[in-house]
């Protein structure tokens, strides 16, 4: 997959020395790992997003949060931007660095420091891996909730960094749900507290604030997050249908019907197949859509909710249902779906994933909306989507090769975000805007509302140092993107007339 | 009830002409109600903190948005400050007037716009009362989460701006976690819409920043709050105790199980006693404490629920377990709780209620220092309080006629505050600061925390004009406090040694 790649970074950023700057790092912190080679940094020059790719001025990798706090000092002084990075899994580019940027790596932070099974939390460090947590808690009956379907990689303070979400988020809330406490550091090197162990700090709620801002306000060094009991049992419907409308109704149906599922995902003709070519998870190929609903808690709640979802998909027009028989079966139904990305990958050269949030009742206009979308652009889209909170995953296939091909794809995506934004959604609901949803942003705010994010901004970090062009844009940038500007569902798209 | 009133607003405020400033209001909108004649301004003077008075320059009572942007233009003309008000019910002096501000009423703002079922939301003005939504929602077998004990009388707008809590927040979560979408003006007179109608906003998290900020941000002009499903069924559980710190114990115990009750409260013998005196509940005059737990959802599970509560309430010591027999009996039990701040009120002359939220897991600590602390100062204390979240509520009896009483209830209040912040809790629950707990914020945050917050409240409002001397209280304000600074848990308590 290939991208085409903005060069331009707003603000323009002033030439920095790399000598000059290696030299003041190694001499104020002597036992830093710092990376200068332009080999050593070639593995940091994307993320998850591998079509943006911009090779790091310095690569350092601290391990103690004194030496993060005298890079942050010293990048301040100096004017230096600094772009803090996790993992490096997600999918935005909120991590791509910045040739004239320092990249500051937090992977070597990853340790468990707390686990407290009576205050059902568990207090670690930025890198520690999503799953690591659980796995910690799991001798306890506990776990951590949110799960990115990176979670066996990525790590918590990219998910603090992102508000990631996830299959389960549906019930259990998002990251920023599922925190306790966050310690920062600021630009500046302070180090500050945001939260509190208690259930509700008094001030303003920066923990909030901070949670899914993609490290423009600060560096995270330590997370406290809540941990949930296990549930006894977890069991999944699939439900088949003939149409992606009723299967995008059935959904609202369900959430309508009282019951919160575990996990309530969708997958339409194209996804199904591809998955069931690829992984064989015992999918109906034929149906134009699927619906996975994932019940659980304890037993005889469960086998009611059962029940009554059973009901509700009948009465939807559900041409068939079927309960997975044991676990062995639920975790196949479950793999179909987890792979559906790569799967899909296996059908085109290429494929690019968008990540809109709409109000569940608008599923089946939007899937429609984006069928009309993709005959018109003359590029197959697949569908597979955490359809019980409305966040949507199109997958838009392509061949980078073929040549227009690209540029029709990334057009196709903007429209389809465009469309979200339309109907009262969003342009991201879990992989953040970072670097590639920049320009959406000035069709989802208006300039009074992003005047709003750069005073917010400033508060934090004046020199506008940390990630700059991720996230918030420039009104400058908005003004030439020159979109036509669509606010709380005011787009002028004539095709939503009929909605 | 009469605490004493520091007379000092942070900030000199300038004297503003109150003729000039009703001629140009008169002018402007010509339509507006304005209230200027000191017999009729007598009755906004005060909050539900009726200890803390002030009479407001002028009042208008808007009843259209455009309305209260044109107040809120002019103000920020003339740089008069805007206090904002809703039902008046809140208890830390948050809506407290100015005697140089306008303050704004938006009681006129009652109308509810809309209840969608599918959607699961309502999307209602500001001055619509708590309750009034679950009553418009009932018909579709819905509800608004959020209780306050006000719920009768409080309006959603001050929910808002306090992200108020209640008896149900332990499983459903505070103001904040109950909202899709806040629209509000700022104090430019601009409207601002926060957060969305889909799950999650890009950018940053400016719903939840603002709500619970006090009225310090901008002014709430519409709100759509999330709706859930009723609960089937209700069950609750009393259980007594022969020692206050078992009971504080069986509370951790009971969320450590696994089981997250609907609202899992405390009371101890003086608050037994009183509310008993009172309402006559059927509540154990000889227990020491006792603990209300309610089970909610689906039939069976709150079956399995009630048993394994009973297991765990056993185990810890309970020398009685009853459940209500029938909803008379489980609305007996609960209106001896919710009248028990009433009741208590009738044992003394007056009464200092506090708001200190703990982790749970210090319940019996905080409750056995409070015993010490109220012994110390010759006051007695009632303990009653949402257990379940941590959220403690000690009432302070004292007699404002005997010299020095005040004084002593409110340094013993303080006390009591610092401790809470001693063990990582914090300074206020679900009351907010407001005017009262102003003091204790530079005990909850040091100087560097306290700047975040004055940034993030210039980038929305860099005159200070909205709710001065509320909520963040100044550097200068906590220098002169001169309180040893605590934080996180750093406080020289000697009497903490043993924790």
């Amino acid at each position: 997959m290939n991208i085409l790649y903005d060069e331009r970074i707003d603000g323009a950023l002033t030439r920095v020395d790399q000598a000059a700057l290696l030299a003041e790092l190694r001499t104020g912190i002597p036992d830093l790992t710092i990376l200068y080679r332009r080999e050593d940094l070639k593995p940091y020059e994307c993320d998850g997003l591998s079509a943006y790719r911009t090779t790091p001025l310095l690569v350092v990798l601290p391990e103690r949060v004194d030496q993060v706090a005298a890079v942050l000092k010293l990048c301040h002084q100096r004017k230096v931007p600094v772009v803090a990075r996790g993992a490096g899994t997600g999918l935005s580019g909120g991590a791509l660095p910045l040739e004239q940027g320092v990249l500051l790596v937090m992977a070597r932070f990853n340790r468990i420091l707390e686990v407290n099974p009576a205050g059902r939390y568990a207090r670690v460090q930025p890198g520690v891996r999503n799953l690591a947590i659980s796995q910690a808690a799991a001798p306890y009956e506990l776990y951590y909730a949110p799960d990115p379907s990176s979670q066996i990689a990525c790590s918590i303070g990219g998910n603090v960094a992102e508000n990631a979400g996830g299959v389960h988020c549906l019930k259990y809330g998002l990251t920023v749900h599922n925190l306790l406490k966050v310690e920062i550091l600021t630009i500046e090197g302070e180090r500050v507290a945001l939260g509190a162990d208690a259930l509700d700090a008094p001030g303003f709620d920066l923990l909030a604030l901070f949670t899914g801002s993609e490290g423009l306000l600060g560096v995270v060094t330590e997370v406290t997050v809540k941990l949930l009991p296990k549930p006894q049992v977890a069991r999944v419907l699939m439900a088949s249908f003939d149409s992606v409308d009723k299967a995008g109704r059935a959904v609202g149906d369900i959430i309508g019907a009282g019951i919160i599922p575990g996990g309530l995902e969708m997958m339409d003709k194209l996804a199904i197949q591809a998955a069931e070519d690829f992984i064989h998870a015992g999918y109906p190929v034929e149906a134009e859509a699927i619906l996975l609903c994932e019940l659980d808690g304890v037993e005889s709640d469960v086998q009611e909710d059962i029940e009554r979802v059973r009901a509700v998909l009948d009465k939807a027009g559900a041409t068939a249902v079927s309960l997975a028989r044991d676990e062995a079966e639920r975790v196949k139904f479950w793999a179909g779906r987890k792979n559906a990305f790569p799967a899909v990958g296996r059908m085109s050269p290429d494929y690019y994933c968008m990540d809109g949030t709409i109000p569940r009742r608008h599923l089946p206009t939007v899937l429609q909306g984006t069928a009309d979308l993709s005959q018109q652009y003359g590029l197959r889209v697949a569908n597979v989507f955490h359809a019980g909170d409305g966040n949507m995953h199109p997958l838009i296939l392509f061949d980078a090769n073929v040549p227009g091909e690209l540029e029709r794809a990334e057009e196709l995506g903007g429209k389809i975000l465009e469309l979200c934004v339309a109907v009262g959604g969003t342009i991201t609901g879990e992989h953040g805007v970072g670097r590639e949803k920049i320009n959406q942003m000035c069709v989802q705010f208006n300039n009074d509302e992003l005047r709003f994010f750069h005073a917010v901004k400033a508060a934090f970090d004046a020199d506008g140092l940390l990630n700059p062009g991720k996230n918030i844009p420039t009104l400058h940038r908005c003004a030439e993107f020159g979109a036509m500007h669509v606010h709380q569902g005011k787009l002028p798209f004539p095709e939503l007339e009929r909605f």
